[in-house]
């Protein structure tokens, strides 16, 4: 340790790979190389650095775990002359649970001078995360580890015995693996029992996907926890994506610096690999300077996620190439914009497909849209196929070998529907889109996916459904971002934004006389919203409560006048129901089907909002509700 | 209470409807308005009765939360002259989570003369589930509810004192909500504690869903639990199906009754509602009658889950007719004859759809099967539709308007083998199914979904995937048991288990020839299993390990001699590689998107089995193992 009281930190904001320990690994250990060389004192990674979180049920594999420790082995033996502070699973092998599962912890390893340096008080040479687990959201911690407090009630200690700063020489480190650096399950806050025991620096290295407005919030936390205890603070996360199979997590990075009086002295660039050093004055009354940094709107800061996370997972899949069907409305649009900053123009594809309902007016913004963005074009029209398929089912007789009448096969004009956006998906832009090299994209937005408004095997098909985290009014929004701020001039036409919303599935979607989707979206995306994105989320209960005591438009924060869209109580009761009805059934019946969606916000759908089909329900207290209202 | 230590107990065996309190809580009365007609003093509903288990996140709805607690209001309020024992969710509306959520418990209560009975000792009315829940397989309960030890700790009373029996009256009623009976996680069994506190009779209501041999090991656990502490146990369980989206488990009942020397003394058929009354002599030395059930073998109990899951979930999704496509192989011949023991034959379609590489044989097996089914059968041919494709695509140029130089499509050999399967299915099978009124099967099995051998958005589709839990020898075994002991004659052809298993994708997939599938079943069946079933999950270093030391033919329990298979160690390495690569790559690809999967073992892919994107992954002692075999 400097004898002047000022440290040389670095943390090493890092992409980490979800399960392959050895690859980041061997990133750190280059990581460790270069601290030494710029003399370094003390180097932190980010929580579960060497086998990622979002892995599934891999924790259950020993195999794996052993090649963790053996990574987190070769990071202790590489700590010469430098503190390593580092996140990774540590492995109790002589415990096991009562399915025969093997002890883990969610860890804090500190190293120092090739030795590992534990917090006294403990059994173990690490620091553990969390009295109890995070089982919210997309979290299953409480599934694959045993947390603080189920070790300090088998060893009969109190959690705050086990809660010690990690002693290095003069240095006294507070370590901490909490998401908000207070666990609601402690009585009082772990960074004030640390700082009792005195501590010279915060450091946590508590890792969490990018959620809209999550920084905002843990800056306000950390800024004020490090000025609350006169502390430094040193907060480090990872970036790249990891994810549940069907829902996927960007993680941005975001670290930064907090002086003892809470300013940001430090921080880096999220969705980016980076490090921050920084000589730090531990003393309590020395000053750094302070930076600040650009708080941007939302649309940007997930357009940014957007951008990342889409990129990270064609890389994840291998893919080089892709394909996005092109319908002249807004979701395709705004897709194949997003696709254009990523890939270059021959590497994207757009295919326009038109069927019997097409009008001239889209396949005209299609194409303006594919010249705006200079990439390969294609019209395929389904007309043919359609026809043969009805010619194949409509009016034929199926038989039984048996005594049974034989009945005649009539495909009615809803089924027709299906049967082209089934033919555009699964017939034309799966096999193009192999021809052309790669994949086809998802273009299905959060408020389509909600009630299902989509067809299975037809346009909820795709490799991922990148902007399904977004209600329709929100995909507006990204489009005007994206001609605004990102190209900085009209990519997606102006015609585009101005089209009804249609399907053009059928006669009665005429995008031209102004026919479109059943649904008005700035109402229904804010209806929609209370029932999934809420944290107490409604129930048709709670919205016709509202209703009748004229709150509803407050409670949803919609603008207009629900009064003036539904008239009389049976027209918005029969609308709320409609769709509460294909939330719970259809919706989600295409929703178990659907590709992976890339989470931007909170309770995405899949592992993050957790479903079970058990068809649309209602309490009583809404029956009755309804019943008095009706009359 | 009878005075003459003899009580009159009766369970109830029920189907619970998930996230239908107001519907179970509705024939819950009516058993308990039966049961004092019939003179019943106890009467034990299983767990979860009212709210049902497997909600998703339904738990985070308040609304919800309050119709549970006003059904169990009701439950208390008729257990007039009579002791109600029912499990459900009990709500603590002071306390909430870190994230906001309101504190819940999984519950039992007691209910005696229109009041609440509750174990003394504790501050709530009822009894509380589990020191720590589970948190492996497909369970969710930590992310939920509120476990013993953690109320125990914010009291600061140990569990032991926290688990103690409801007295009603003279009885003293041993009640526990554990699986097993036994929690790993106390220092001695609950049953120990509670019968050191004197008790009458152990009543478990602990409810789970139907695994192979789960009620083997249940039956042995809870026979020994009676015999050693000397007292009868009561045991229920519900039945019908719950479901977390992606995975549908069937809940079997086989509720019984214990005597105090652990003979199994009343017992009720599983998959049906039943009520098993007894006057159950509480004296320690009473002897009751004993009654023996037959043990099944594997597949038959297999099958009935199966069968029952499939109903069930028809009944759920509101479908009444059915279409499966059937190739002339074993897998669709086994999901038809299955169906067809729950539809009559006019409600049941089966749809051959010959391709440019279809055998004869393959047609004449599938109208065979038919025939035998006696349902509705018709031959739809892809092949026109396979070349308009063709056409539409190969050698067609695309342009950009940019200045780059045009591409020319073309569609690869493999290619043209997905197009013909989303052909059948997307195009074919998904349109008739509409027109016959009602939708088509998934059929394919565990094997298939390991490795993705199969088409997304083709044979991949359906509605449900009923056999995608069973490896392809036990298809075959199903197979033989449909036509042995189901239907007792030959309704699978002979053929179709003579036949060579083959995709009939390309003019290198004949039958007639003998050529099929890449995958030696025998063999590659029990390699899969081994990284999925097995409690301690293999990958690639242990099997290379087991290889290299000869024992893993033993290891896996396959009957023939790997060398025999593979000769050389590149030649059985490669083959590893190539199925672990599309395990943990494309097949998971698939399956991400790939309908509910019915479970009937441990670890069905879905929520049992939770599985990342991550690409394929080896250790590195798997390498350092492979480089040392190869030389």
């Amino acid at each position: 340790m400097s004898a002047s009281r000022v440290i040389r930190a670095r943390l090493v904001q890092m992409e980490v790979l979800p399960g392959r320990p050895a690859d980041n690994a061997a990133r750190m250990l280059e990581q460790v190389r270069a601290a030494r060389t710029d003399r370094v004192e003390l180097l932190v990674f980010p929580e579960m650095a060497i086998p990622g979180c979002l892995i599934g049920d891999e924790w259950e594999r020993e195999a794996f775990l052993r090649e963790c420790e053996s990574c987190a082995r070769a990071l202790v033996a590489a700590s010469d002359r430098m503190i390593v502070v580092f996140g990774s699973v540590a492995v109790d092998w002589a415990k096991r649970n009562e399915d025969g599962r093997v002890r883990k912890y969610n860890a804090l390893f500190a190293a120092h001078d090739r030795r590992p340096v534990a917090p006294r008080g403990g059994p173990y040479p690490f620091v553990i995360k969390k009295t109890f687990h995070p089982n919210y959201r997309q979290f299953d911690d409480s599934r694959h580890f045993c947390d603080l407090r189920k070790l300090a009630d088998e060893l009969g200690t109190p959690t705050e015995r086990l809660t010690r700063p990690i002693r290095i020489g003069r240095l006294s480190l507070g370590c901490l693996l909490c998401e908000d650096a207070w666990d609601s399950d402690y009585s009082i806050s772990p960074l004030e029992i640390l700082s009792r025991r005195g501590v010279d620096l915060f450091v946590n290295i508590s890792s969490s996907p990018f959620t809209l407005n999550k920084n905002h919030k843990r800056n306000r936390l950390y800024a004020a926890h490090a000025r609350r205890f006169g502390r430094p603070l040193l907060y480090v996360n990872h970036t790249g994506i990891q994810n549940n199979g069907k829902t996927v997590f960007t993680f941005d990075g975001a670290s930064c610096i907090y002086d003892q009086r809470g300013r940001v002295v430090s921080a880096a660039s999220p969705f980016s690999e980076a490090q921050l050093t920084l000589d730090l004055p531990i003393a309590p009354s020395a000053r750094l300077g302070e930076t600040a940094r650009p708080v941007e709107d939302d649309i940007a800061e997930v357009y940014r996620a957007i951008e990342y996370g889409t990129r990270k997972f064609l890389h994840l899949c291998g893919i080089k190439r892709v394909t996005v069907g092109v319908s002249g409305g807004i979701d395709s649009a705004v897709v194949a914009a997003g696709y254009r900053r990523i890939l270059s123009p021959d590497y994207l594809l757009l295919v326009n497909m038109p069927g019997p309902f097409t009008s001239p007016t889209t396949i005209r913004l299609a194409r303006e849209l594919a010249a705006n963005l200079g990439c390969f074009y294609k019209e395929l029209p389904i007309r043919e196929s359609v026809r043969l398929t009805r010619r194949q089912i409509n009016g034929r007789r199926i038989r039984a070998s048996d005594r049974l009448p034989p009945q005649r096969l009539e495909l009615s004009g809803f089924m027709t529907e299906n049967v082209q956006a089934r033919d555009r998906s699964s017939r034309v832009l799966a096999a193009i889109a192999a021809a052309f090299g790669g994949v086809f994209t998802c273009n299905a937005n959060k408020s389509e996916a909600t009630v299902g408004y989509t067809t299975l095997y037809g346009d909820l098909c795709g490799y991922l459904a990148n902007i399904a985290d977004l209600w329709k009014m929100e995909v507006y929004a990204l489009g005007r971002h994206l001609n605004r701020a990102v190209y900085r001039r009209t990519i997606i036409p102006a015609g585009i934004f101005d089209l009804t919303p249609s399907a053009e599935l059928s006669a009665a979607q005429n995008v031209d006389t102004g026919q479109g989707d059943p649904l008005f979206y700035p109402y229904h995306d804010r209806l929609f919203m209370s029932w999934v994105e809420r944290w107490n989320r409604t129930t048709p209960e709670e919205i016709l409560e509202w209703y009748a005591a004229g709150r509803l438009e407050k409670k949803l924060g919609y603008a207009g006048r629900i009064g003036k869209l539904f008239g009389t109580p049976d027209v918005f009761i029969a609308d709320l129901e409609r769709w509460w009805n294909r939330y719970q059934g259809m919706g989600l019946v295409k929703r178990i089907q659907a590709p992976p969606i890339l989470a931007v916000k909170r309770r995405a759908f899949g592992f993050d909002h957790r479903e079970s089909l058990m068809g649309a329900r209602y309490t009583r207290r809404y029956l009755a509700l309804k019943a008095k209202l009706l009359g």
